[in-house]
């Protein structure tokens, strides 16, 4: 696999994100890379990121797979494109729509692995499906909406939020 | 609306849910109340809660939406069975299902206000819909299937993990 990861291409002015920016000193910064055609990441519970004791909270969950699958959609539509993530220009991509199937408890003491696909590419969307794993066993499903950002978007966006 | 919040009547064993539970010191200890036939919780998000610059990460409100949701589910479940949350048995729910669709960037720098009704409420299962406002303008929208825990499952779940 990379080195490095989708995350680390992304472009300073829009690295801040709690889940995935690798700007953000206080979040979770997950890393994704392909292996195949599926893109892979790993995250280490914290002990506080209960839901019932032992139990990951499904908000992490949720987060995982939300960052994983928008980080999955950019690397798929460049790869679609002809292009590999890292070469510009950098596609963005926003979460239009997150489901998660929660099929049962997700362990916390445990590092967990999402793995996720692109299973269609359009111009402006991407639908990414996903799986949350826990030593092997598949505790949730994640099926996203990613909506390409047009780079002026992207760019009032990071004008008009404090820095 | 009552001073007391759903979350404050959850049984210490299940209450270290880092999206809703009192005994999370590092959690966002979210407290929803019935308003009418709503129920309400506010949130604040963190600066570094962040996603774009000046907008809050999809996975925060996700976890918003998620707990607000359970404890919407619970609440309308004892009062369809003739009873208010606080009374005994209680119940509790977890999540099956979670979709958000996110409608427009949810800004970071206010207080949120998620809203949820409780749209079908069954033996085991309720649907509970709910919506996030920021500034009086709705930024996303909430879908989500609660399950009813069997009380032997809370106890062997909370019996299974580190304390």
């Amino acid at each position: 696999m990379d080195k490095k990861a989708f995350q680390d291409y992304y472009p300073d002015d829009v690295a801040h994100c709690y889940g995935c920016g690798h700007l953000n000193e206080h979040g979770h910064q997950i890393k994704s890379r392909w292996d195949g055609d599926e893109a892979v990441c790993t995250f280490r519970p914290q002990p506080y990121h209960t839901s019932f004791v032992g139990y990951a909270y499904g908000g992490l969950v949720a987060s995982l797979i939300d960052c994983h699958s928008m980080g999955t959609a950019a690397a798929a539509w460049m790869r679609a494109n002809g292009l590999e993530i890292g070469e510009v220009p950098t596609a963005r991509f926003v979460t239009g729509s997150l489901k998660v199937d929660y099929l049962k408890p997700t362990p916390i003491d445990c590092e967990l692995v999402i793995r996720a696909r692109a299973t269609e590419v359009g111009e402006r969307k991407v639908i990414v499906d996903s799986k949350v794993l826990a030593n092997g066993v598949v505790t949730a499903k994640g099926h996203t909406i990613a909506v390409r950002m047009p780079d002026h978007l992207v760019a009032k966006m990071t004008e008009s939020g404090a820095r």
